[in-house]
């Protein structure tokens, strides 16, 4: 699993209690599933249509950096299924884990289409 | 089930291609999960523990309104188990449904206390 | 009176001096008005016009839940006045109220249009 | 009147039709009037105690700039009335006009205080 | 140079230390520069191309209240060079000062346009 | 250099032209070169202390996914230096490069004290 996107948990990201907002942190991880799905199918045209249970394992505090895993679990013919981890590095705890995001690819009608892709490609002279 | 708030879906809840951004709707179902359980179990120390898989079945665009409605599903020891609804009022669809989710009664020392409720009880004068 | 939306104080919502932001609350105020008015005139293409005197009675500390409730004064030909009270959940105490706010439906040339209205309609279903 | 702070409408400041938000615009001069306030009377914890009636003459859309100018009314034993005015930069026009808002001098203690000043101050060096 | 707009120092702007985010500061810049630019230029379309080094000198906590401050460098012949300083006005202190940045003006097709401008105007009535 | 943090600018990143606000930009560089900074010296409390030139090369628009790298320029006894660059994943154009950030590390009393590390070091298990 690739950890990408790290966030700096700031006030305007704490419920009143003084953690992480779950509400943010859903927020944050639906926009990197979209993104992560965006690039791999090279279309900007994509939905979240259905996520796996969700545990709340542990939280993070103002001041804590968080980072989002993504890694692939299978490539279907319109839609792509991820799965999703984030870690609080300070820590080292992990805070959700989502099994199983279902991303669907859509065409010009806003209808699911064929994306062609059956593997992850990584973007050339990103990460070498 | 009951649907109390609503929500107007502004330019800033969009996504980049025009319709509800499906994080901002996250937030927003967590947001009324934590202040309903907060309402029946008089605690402001709660947190959402674990969410069943959610079904994304339809969208939301500018200028929509949506409303969200709670409903408890049972009353454990130290938790309260809800389930949640999220329509469309222009459409009257179902946008969002999440069968269970988990809300843990904390204690000052953070964690998990007995709440000593059995049954929703309602405000009085504010519904009659 | 009913009181549908319901807002969980956040940091975020807050001034400088740890209460709820004034200009916070006077824009979920205008968003709630908005979307009733929405909901009553089948209309989507209203806006605010005028609001009588406010009275900021009492305010909100981090982890109040408020409350937003409106009614109806007056039905107009192209108008419908409302009146608005936000009530703190916690302390019982009201925070603020507006006795009559304008607001006025528009046509798609953005001038008054009448609504042809004459009394508050339920949405089937929503309340029962 | 002065005219300090000015605002560009941007895309997060509209409502769902694409005029500048209402709400939006009452949280800008609610600022405005507590950070006034705090210079004038060199105290940094007032309140928001009373506006009165407010019109809405005209809007503003995506891109236009906007400026706030406030005037005093009258110094009171522990309040500052103010008067208030919202003006397009683009179109001349004004959006908002408020004829005086009551802001309340606190003391530690949060209850009103005299503050012992009787006339508006400038600032050394800022307009001169 | 001539200071316009103020913030109020919010939890909403602060970083996780507690004091003035950097990133939020740099943002109300950029909106000042922008607007200040297209008010001399009479142009809305206008771009930041350049700003020379930035030197955070102190910084601002919850509750204090900043002013920016712009003054023009040189009128170019599609371009217009701002000098920019920002100030609290509780302490005195400079926090931020540009040297210079370079604001262009579009034409239609996006591209640099002359502006024909060659010095400051004052908006009638303004600060007269 | 590495690319971590990832963005999809959405509508609430927009100036009023349409185009990623330059000043969200510089927000969201900001928070990346603190976040990377407290990784690296394993303390909370860092500040930016000074920037180099910024050029403002090309923008982003609607949709586009844009990531942020960073690399090491110098560790200094109390400072890390580093340099910066955005890059649009969709157009494979750099929006904006930053030789040399200088962060300060920070003591419990706010001053700078020595962070005693020369080199890189990476997290176990987070690219691996």
């Amino acid at each position: 699993m690739r950890f990408h996107t790290r966030k700096w948990v700031k006030p305007e990201d704490l419920n009143p209690n003084g953690t992480l907002f779950g509400g943010k942190l859903l927020a944050w991880i639906d926009e990197e599933l979209a993104l992560y799905t965006i690039i791999q199918l090279e279309n900007p045209k994509v939905v979240t249509k259905h996520m796996s249970e969700i545990n709340f394992r542990s939280s993070a505090k103002q001041g804590d950096i968080i980072e989002i895993g993504i890694d692939v679990v299978k490539f279907g013919n319109s839609s792509l299924t991820l799965k999703c981890e984030v870690r609080n590095m300070m820590t080292r705890e992990t805070i959700i884990s989502i099994d199983t995001t279902t991303m669907v690819n859509l065409g010009a009608d806003g209808k699911p289409k064929a994306h062609g892709k059956t593997q992850i490609e990584y973007v050339k002279n990103r990460l070498s």
